[in-house]
Formats: C-alpha cells, sequence, structure tokens
C-alpha cells in the first residue's frame, strides 16, 4: 500500500483519540491495526467471527476537524450481510474488516465493560481497561500435504501462522503434536489457534489448536488471600468478566495467620506438600465454580494471572516458605513468574498459561504489586498513600517520579483476632457502633440484620442470626466511638470515673471494661482489647509515617484502603484512632479487591505485566526492622490523635474530645501520656 | 581493554588455526573467548574446575611467522598450583583462565577424541567433532539475601548469571523453582547452573542447578530404529563418548516391521498409546544400561538428541502414525522438535531437554538428516551418493551446490525377511558365500563361527551355533555369486540346464533352486528369493537413478552406505547387483550408524542443528510415486547389470558372465529380457 496522501481520509477512532490517513478503501481494520489501536479479530478478516465490530459516530467533530458521515464507509457488503444473516450485529455496529474508508470518519470502537465485579466485598466502581492479551486467538486456512512438498502438517500451520498473522518462529507446545493432525482434518484444514507471545524475547509459543473457528478464550485472575481465595473469570476477545466467586482458602486448617503455616511446614516433613496442594485444589474448584456461573468450559482458559502474599505465592508454586519466616526474609523469587497450567496442577486448558505478579518484598507480595498497578501511584502526579491491611499493613507511598514500599508488623488485631469479642466478618457479628457521648449507650449493627440495635423490631430481627462479637471494622469504630466519647482518653486508658456516669463502665481488678452488648454472649471492649487496637494502629501509623519521611513529605493526597478491611471501615473513624495521616476524607477511598483488580488488568494488557515489571524494580523497598527510627515513631503512634495535632481535616468532620492537662492516671505500665506524635 | 596493537603478541590457536593479537597479560582463555576459539570452563576462570587446559607448542613456526616458547606464557600461578595440588594437570598442559599471554604463541586446544564407537555393529573411523554443546556448566557465586535489597535468591542468581556469564532475561524450569533456595545454602551461595541456550529467539533456560562447583554434565545420542535403538553417552564438556550400546526395538512385538506396527495402530485403539510407552521405556532402559556403564548418574544427563525414521520418530513423540501409512504420506511435524525430558518421560534430569532432527519427508526421516549431516554431502564439491537400506531406502544425493533426496520401497527382502531361508543377522546365519564357477560348489561363512565351510574343523566349530539360515549380506552374495558363475541369467531367472552340471542346481516344478547347505534345516536360494532380490535391488537403483537424472548427472564421485545393511554388505557384490551404479570401489564406503553419528555431532554442537535444519529446509524431496518414469526405471533395473553397461569399475574386479544372444527362456510370465538398462 502506498503512502497515505494530505488528500486521504482522515480517521479518528475513540476512545483512544488515535488518527491518521488512510487511502479510500482501506478496510477500518486495517487502519486500526496500524495506528496500533486494539480491535479484537479471530477470523483473519473473513468476516466469520464478528469480534471486530465498530461503530460511526456523526456529525462535525470541530475540535478535530473532521466531518463524520455513514456516507464516508462502503455499505454493508455480501460476506458482512452473511455474517449478519448467521448472527446478529448490534444497530449501528459494522464490521471493521470488511467496512473500508470512504471519506473522514470518526470511529468508535465499543468497550465492553469490565465489572469490577464484587467478590467477596462490595464492589468498587466499574472500570474499563485497554486490551492487549497474552493470548491470541487466530483462524487460519491451512494448506493441504502435498508429496511434492513434504512439509509437516504442523510446519505449514505455523506457515500460514505467520503468513496470516506475522508469528515468527513459532514453538509449539509438545501436548499438541499428537493432537495437531487429527484437529485440522477434523476442521477440514481450518483451524482456531491459541498464541502466547508475552515473554520477550521468546518466541510466540502455539498452545491450543480447536478444528474450525474457535470464537471464545477465556482468562482467570485470582487473588490467594490467606482467608480467601478471590476469582474473576474473564472472556480474553471482550474484556467482560462472566463470573467472579470467592472461596476460603483451605490452608486454614494448618494455622489461621501466615506464620503459624510456615510453622506448620517447618514443623512438618510433608506439611509444604499437603499445603501447596490444599490451595491448588481450592483454585481448580474455583475454577470450576466460575465455570459454571459464567456456562465455559474450563478447557477454553488459556491464562490465568495470580497475586498472592509471599507466603501464598511461595506455597503456590510449591516452594517451602520457611526462609519467609525469619531474617532475612529472603525469597526463593521475586521477579514475575511466567510457568504452564499443568506444571502446576491447575485443571484448566493444559497448555494454558499461568503468570505471577512480581513480588515487592519479603512481606510485600505480589498482591501489594496488583493493588499497585491497579490503582497506579506512578500513574499520577498526586501523593497516593496505599495500605492493605492484614496480619500485615502492606504500605505502597508515591507518585509519578518515586514510589516507596514497606511492611508493617500489625497484628491481627485489626482482623478481630487477639480481641476478647472479636470474631471474623459473618452474620451477628456486629460491624458498626456509635456511643451517645452523653448517655455512653451504645447502638450497633450487626451483619446479617437491617436495623440498628436501638429501632424497633431489632431484637426479633437479630434473633436468627444473634449477636456473637465484634468484626474487624466495629472494633476500629467502637474504640474510637468510646475515644470520641471520652470513654478512653488520649493515652487509650479506660478512665474509670466514667464508671460513676454509666454502668456501662465494669471494673476488672486493676483496669476498666466497656459493656457493648449484654447477651449471650456478653459482649465487653477490655483494656486489653484497645491496647492489642493501639499496639495495631500503631505499627501501621509507624509505617506510613516512616515512608512519609522517606519522601520528605507531611502530607498525603489520596488514601487507598484494598482489602476486605478497608472495604468495611469507616475512613473517618480510621483517622479518628490515627491509623492514617490527615487526608481530606473525600479523598480517603475504598478500592475493594485492588489486587484482584491488579491481576485482572495484567490478564487483558500485556502491557500492564511490563509495567508492573518495570515499577517493581524501581519502587525503593523499606524493611522497618532495619530503620533506627521506626520504634521511635511506633512508640510515638500509640496515642490517639487530637485536633491540635496534624489532622485538621479531622476536626471538621468529629469534635474531639477536651482532654485535661497531662497527669499520671496510676495505669500504663508507668508509659508517659504524649500530647503530640512527633 | 584496549585495542590491540600491531606490536602485541601474536596467539594462534590450534587445530582451528584462528589467530589475533593480544596485549601482555591477557589470559589466554578470554585471548580464545574472543577468537570464537570453543575453550571450555565451568568455574569462571577461578581455577577449579580444571576444563581449560591448553597446550603450548614449541618452535618456530615459519608459515604463520611466530615464534612460540614456554617463555612466552606466565609462570604457573598459586591458584593453578593449587589446582594441580588437589587433582592433576598433565605434563605440558596449563590452565588457560590463569595462563597469561607473554609473547607470541602456538595454542594446542586439546580435543578429547569422540569414539564413533561400536554400537551394533563395526565401528567407523574415530572421529573429533567441534564442540559447542547446546547446555553451558556455569559456576557462580551469588550475593546473600540482603534486607536492603529484598531481590529473591533466584532473582540475584540469574543477575550473576548475567553478570559473570552474559546470559540475560533467563527464563527459570518451574521445577527448579522449589529447589533454588535449598540448594543455594547447601553450597553456600556458590552453585553450579545449567544453561540451555539452543533455540534461537527465544531466552537462555535455567535448567538445573547444583550446590558448588558440579564439574561434569553429560548427553545421550540416539538413533531409534526400528529393529535396534542405538545410543551414546557423551560428557558435553569434554566431547568424550563413555559409553555406547543398543537394545532391540521392543515395538517388534506389535509388528516387524513399520507398516504392520502402523496397521496395529489402526487396529487398536490404545495400540499407539502401547507402543509409545514401550519405545520410551525401551529408551529408560538403555540409558540405565549407558549410565551403569559410563558410571554416570541418569540426573547428569541434560541434553538428549534423537534421530528416527518418520513412524519411530512420531510413536516416540506419541503421535498417532496413521497417515504416514497412506498418501499422502503427511507428517505431524517434519522440522526439529524441542522439548523436555519429562514431556515424555524420559529418567533423565528432570530439566534436561530434548532434541530431535528434522524430518526430510514422510518417507526419509530424522535419521536420514543425521546420516546426512554426519556425511555432509552438502559441505563437499564430490557428488556423494547416501543409502539406508532398510525396508524403505532412504536416499540422498548431492553437494554442496545442490541435495535431493528420496525414498524407495526395496521391501524387506534385504533385511532376509520374504527369503525362504532368510533370518536376522545372528549366530548361525550365512553371512558370506562363495560358488566356484567350475564346479558350482558353495562355500560360506557363519556368523559365530570364524572358518570358512570347506576348513578344517568347520563342521565342529559350527556344532553349537548352527547353519540356521542367510542373513541379508549373504543374500546379495549368493545371489550375486550365482550371477557370477552363470548359475542365474542376466534377467536373474536360474539356468535349468545347469542341473546336468551339478546337482545343488534343483528343480522344483517349472523352476530350479540351488542348493547352498544340505543340512538341517536345508537352505536353498529359490527362483522366488532371487525374484525378491531383483525387486528390492530394482527398486534401489531406480530410486538412486531418479536422483541421478534430477541431478542430470550420470556418475556419483563416492557411495556411503549407511545403517546394519551397509556395514557388512560388500560394496563389490551391491555393484554385481546393481544395488548401486558405478562408482570406483575405493570410494565406496560403510559408514556404520551414521544416523545416530548425527544426532551425537547435534549433540555436541549445536551449530550442526542450525546446519541441518537449513539443510532440509532446502533439500529437494522426490517422491518416486509421483515421477511419471520412476516405474520404467524400476523395470529396466530387474535384469543384472554386465560390463558393456555402464560399470566400467566393476569389470576390474570381478569377470561378468560371458552371455549368450536374447532368447525366451519360457519363463518369467513373458516378460522380456533387457540387454541394456537405459
Amino acid at each position: 500500500m502506498s503512502e497515505a496522501a494530505q488528500t486521504d481520509p482522515l480517521v479518528l477512532f475513540m476512545p483512544s483519540g488515535k488518527r491518521g490517513r488512510f487511502p479510500v478503501g482501506t478496510p477500518i481494520l486495517d487502519a486500526a491495526r496500524k495506528l496500533g489501536v486494539y480491535v479484537e479479530s479471530v477470523c483473519g478478516g473473513r468476516a466469520t467471527c464478528g469480534r471486530c465490530q465498530i461503530e460511526v459516530q456523526e456529525g462535525s467533530f470541530a475540535k478535530h476537524k473532521i466531518v463524520s458521515s455513514l456516507d464516508h464507509i462502503s455499505p454493508v457488503g455480501p460476506k458482512e450481510k452473511r455474517y449478519a444473516e448467521v448472527r446478529t450485529i448490534p444497530e449501528g455496529r459494522r464490521l471493521s474488516c470488511s467496512a473500508q474508508i470512504l471519506g473522514d470518519l470518526v470511529i468508535d470502537v465499543p468497550q465492553d465493560t469490565v465489572v469490577n465485579a464484587q467478590v467477596i466485598r462490595k464492589a468498587a466502581t466499574d472500570r474499563t481497561f485497554d486490551r492487549n492479551p497474552a493470548i491470541q486467538l487466530c483462524y487460519v486456512e491451512v494448506d493441504e500435504p502435498d508429496m511434492h512438498k513434504p512439509l509437516g502438517d504442523l510446519d505449514r500451520l505455523n506457515a500460514m501462522l505467520e503468513k496470516d498473522w506475522g508469528f515468527k518462529n513459532i514453538l509449539v507446545a509438545q501436548h499438541l503434536l499428537p493432537e495437531v493432525q487429527k484437529i485440522l482434518r477434523k476442521g477440514n484444514w481450518g483451524v482456531t489457534a491459541a498464541i502466547h507471545r508475552d515473554i520477550e524475547g521468546s518466541r510466540p509459543n502455539l498452545i491450543a489448536l480447536w478444528p474450525g473457528l474457535h470464537n471464545e478464550g477465556y482468562g482467570i485472575a485470582c487473588d490467594i488471600g490467606s482467608t480467601t481465595i478471590a476469582m474473576h473469570l474473564v472472556s480474553l476477545l471482550s474484556g467482560r468478566v462472566v463470573a467472579s466467586s470467592g472461596t476460603s482458602n483451605p490452608q486454614i486448617r494448618f494455622g489461621e495467620d501466615l506464620m503459624s503455616r510456615v510453622s506448620y511446614v517447618m514443623m512438618n516433613p510433608d506439611g509444604r506438600e499437603a499445603m501447596t496442594k490444599a490451595v491448588r485444589q481450592a483454585i481448580n474448584e474455583l475454577t470450576v465454580k466460575v465455570c459454571t456461573e459464567g456456562g465455559v468450559d474450563p478447557n477454553d482458559i488459556l491464562d490465568a494471572v495470580f497475586v498472592a502474599n509471599p507466603i501464598m505465592h511461595h506455597l503456590f508454586l510449591g516452594i517451602d516458605p520457611t526462609e519467609l519466616g525469619q531474617a532475612p526474609f529472603a525469597l526463593a523469587v521475586s521477579g514475575a513468574v511466567h510457568t504452564w497450567s499443568r506444571e502446576i496442577d491447575l485443571a484448566i486448558n493444559h497448555g494454558a498459561r499461568v503468570y505471577l505478579l512480581p513480588c515487592i518484598a519479603g512481606h510485600v507480595g505480589a498482591d501489594a504489586a496488583g493493588a499497585t498497578l491497579a490503582e497506579g501511584p506512578h500513574r499520577q502526579d498526586k501523593m497516593m498513600l496505599l495500605v492493605d491491611v492484614g496480619t500485615n499493613a502492606e504500605i505502597v507511598l508515591g507518585n509519578r517520579q518515586r514510589v516507596v514500599a514497606a511492611s508493617s508488623p500489625t497484628g491481627p488485631a485489626f482482623e478481630g483476632a487477639e480481641i476478647s469479642s472479636g470474631q471474623r466478618a459473618a452474620p451477628g457479628a456486629i460491624e458498626r457502633v456509635r456511643i451517645d457521648p452523653e448517655t455512653l449507650e451504645p447502638r450497633f449493627r450487626v451483619i446479617g440484620v437491617d436495623k440498628w440495635s436501638d429501632e424497633d423490631g431489632f431484637a426479633e430481627a437479630a434473633a436468627s442470626v444473634g449477636v456473637t462479637g465484634i468484626c474487624g471494622s466495629a472494633i476500629i469504630e467502637v474504640v474510637a466511638e468510646m475515644y470520641l466519647s471520652g470513654i478512653i482518653s488520649e493515652d487509650g486508658v479506660v478512665d474509670g470515673a466514667m464508671a460513676a456516669k454509666s454502668p456501662r463502665i465494669i471494673q476488672n481488678g486493676r483496669t476498666f471494661s466497656y459493656l457493648l452488648h449484654d447477651g449471650e454472649p456478653r459482649i465487653t471492649v477490655t483494656q486489653n482489647d484497645i491496647r492489642a487496637i493501639q499496639l495495631a494502629k500503631a505499627a501501621l501509623y509507624a509505617g506510613i509515617k516512616l515512608l512519609m519521611e522517606k519522601q520528605g513529605i507531611d502530607h498525603v493526597d489520596t488514601i487507598c484502603f484494598a482489602g476486605a478491611f478497608g472495604t468495611f471501615i469507616d475512613p473517618k473513624y480510621a483517622m479518628v484512632l490515627g491509623l492514617i495521616p490527615d487526608c481530606d476524607l473525600s479523598d480517603v477511598k475504598a478500592v475493594g479487591n485492588a489486587a484482584g483488580t491488579g491481576a485482572l488488568m495484567a490478564l487483558l494488557n500485556r502491557g500492564h505485566r511490563r509495567e508492573i515489571e518495570h515499577l517493581v524494580s524501581r519502587i525503593e523497598k523499606i524493611e522497618t526492622a532495619l530503620e533506627g527510627n521506626f520504634q521511635q515513631l511506633f512508640v510515638n503512634a500509640m496515642a490517639m490523635p487530637n485536633k491540635v495535632d496534624a489532622f485538621p481535616n479531622l476536626s471538621t468532620v468529629v469534635t474531639l474530645p477536651e482532654r485535661k492537662a497531662p497527669s499520671d492516671d496510676g495505669e500504663g505500665g508507668g508509659r508517659r501520656r504524649r500530647r503530640s506524635r512527633e
């Protein structure tokens, strides 16, 4: 084709905004390819797969100096007509492989919305991702065998994949060798090949093959959490999430938290193997679940992307995590891992590829990398704080210029463990708490019950589930409300003097508790509970503060809470307790399973794989244990914030308690109150 | 290092003849590397592996204008001394990583002789091959984990493999991920990595890892024949063949010849699987055998190269060979196959690589490619005919300019099948025959007996093995001797008139037989036997003639007989019968298992892989069934040659019988005698 002339029609593709001039008669698909606009096509321009649909926008686009009209596109030809008869083309859409450019055009490439669907917790906002998957489906028609040119069937297939699709020097997965002849003949020499071309500097791989036109291919994006495994099933062709689901991580039976699982491996010779098998089996069962839900054959799953914390990452890959349980917390592998489904016993297509995002450090895993990829601090100028709270808090802080990361040992208190009435988020668990600052009477909400505890009919509604304990989000709230109502001091001590004001303040030996619910069981918040929360929040805050010091800043622009904890926590209370630094509350958001969203992005666009690999290599990893001032930051962060300190935004939404002058309250092991946190 | 100056010492490496100038003080290993001279080194210049030994030649090399002296090499330093204390360095040898250039030098790179060892049949000549194996062993010392730079253990290993050895973007075999941490710690951060870097356009692969210095790696080169599997076990570091052995192909129980095995697959649903399993098991047993013989751990086998005819090739890879049993004889895959040992159940190192040479055509397999690589018609100007006779004859004809190949359906007569007294080459089989042209009395030799049958003590010597039949080589000889002694005519008809001359000419109905041995069993050569040999030799000769026509030649310069048949056949008799075209008998040679030698070359030097891949893509494949004149050539070739025809060399070594004028002998279905073959 000759070079485009200035008189050739101008074509603008939306939403990418890419534009160029093309000779009259150029198929729109070819124009898109030339401009690098991603338009899917399986059949290679035969107008049989229907994947390359586009829409013409009509009107005068003054900004772009284009007048776009339906007259500027060739009329529906015989191939396109035939396709429309067999299948349906939505009103206004055209097949870009058949429709030709006749004049200036503004072309809309429809983006099937990717729903960042609710997996375990509430959905974040719907998002659309640019697509450039590692797997491409390519229909080809292969020459029949010819005794004059005795090239093998596979060799002729590869020759056609080079001719029609430009894939050179294809390597063929071993398991296809015995299948290729049958498939070619079954398809009457027309076959669809799945090509994987993700690994830079490596040849494209032929990983799957079907007779005839195979017009669908799927991928899974999976976040392997210590507690929960979450999975999206996605069409690699449309980008649509067809099903999302979650399941418990069965490794829980080997140990509730990560460290107890590492201990299990250290104590049991076959412990690693048992846990690897358990997590892979759970993933396979979850795959069946999403496939059933989405009506998808697991054999059509051709790519799988995983994120996980380092210990889950290692156990999933069959690596002994013992080294991660002790300094220097050496990862076996930190870079991105490329492997095959069959190498790790995944029950998807035998030739399916597997990609694991890189781990950032021994305590900051591929899940943190996934969350970072999803939220993109490195793609913006604003300074973003990204926090994923679990047994450890993984903290990422940065912007386009510089990103730093650390993990801080918050312990399991935020998850309801080590709290006297703590429990997992489940029906019956208290999830919201308010305390009247005058009467000190509480009201609360329980998971599975629609009403607040002070509303009519609550008792009846709660009868079936009961009121069984306090989950993580409510622990934050109740401690914060106790602080706001003056029950506890800035130092976190329950004020015994309040017992005179309310019978809910109960003495236990030398300390006092707060009676939240006088039922069966009795739910109280003890001084020890408050200490546990203080330790956890001090660890988190100290970690954040350390990274802020590294960045040389005293203010962050946005705060993202990733993970289950972040979804349910009320940012206001997180700030009341001083979990996070001061920030306009409208800039504090819960981003749900951002790690899973990052896996989804890496599944749909291999450009995002390179992006996170590159970013992880340049993230500065801060090891809190090696930072001399972390301990001091930690001690300073034990106290509750107050309005005279660095929380100007906080005082706009809550009234912090009036504080008396410092004095020793005779409790707390001689530790001195601190008014200021710095 | 600065550019070499004209005043720098001149260094000449032998036997390659590569030369260059290097500054005083340059280690000889570095100079070799710069010039592309292959000198092995595992330890990377630490003077611990001892693999990089060289010798200095002393004297004045006028032709090269170099005076080489031991004074021109640095004296033995402390590292080298330490190595010599622990191990032994042969007199006169130096470690090239430690020895430095002080003046002009002629360096001898010792080539451990590769013995093209006797596998099943007699050894061909010893040969030495240039080495450039696909596997490289690399010792590295890896940084210990550092909390400040939380790169994974594997990532730091890869970084060191790039720094010390130049391997970028290494891909790691999945099965090593769980092992890497243990191995690094066991080796106290010093490990030996096996890197595979054969596939052009792909990243290097880390396939095996050992703690400390692992100073040996092996490969196997294997020819999977229909009847016999032959294997060499080779040190990839020294190039030495440490053991060679063979075993029967257990697929024989599914069918004696190739076509009966294809039939077995077609008739039995699990036939293909059973045969694949059988051949892989036999290969694994043979591997154990050569490893035991060579004192090698099968886990140290890191690379395996296979050649096979197309049906064995397919069955070995688990591919149904049915398509090869019928026109158009479509190969599933004709190009070279790269795979992993574990993908095809080989009991060698789990990360070992496997390479299969390309197949030339549906009837001209990777074995023919291997033989072509070994004998190298494409590397010379002389026109070479390369013939491997089995159930089909695989024929390659060519030189540097052009190579053509075909297969011709000789049938199994040359192997002793379809012959009334035929048998495999085994003790008791007649292997050599002479017939007295006057008395028509035979004398013969039997496999397992040292004497000719007319020598004293033969009967006693033969008593233990008996005289049981005629093997392939003797069938050629007996028919040729019958022709030379006038028992059969140029047309191949046993002359009944001879019965008057000797009681060994016996009438059977309308035809006559020759009594070779009057024992138990009685061994005769029947008219049908002669017809079978005529058909076989006509097929072979017609195939050769067809290729000669394609090349436009009426004379070949050299003839190579590959395979077992070729090793035992006497070229003189092959020419008497007209199996091969006229050629100076000194230019006709048996090259033994040339296919296996080709596999060995591809194992030791990946350059030979590219060489044969490229050559196979340009070999012109001739399908005899599609050639109009093949049938005519075949009919013409039925008769025996005579001296007036195109066999001038033949008449110098044998006296061909005087022939009577053409006449119908009343036998042979009315077919006319032909005096001329053209």
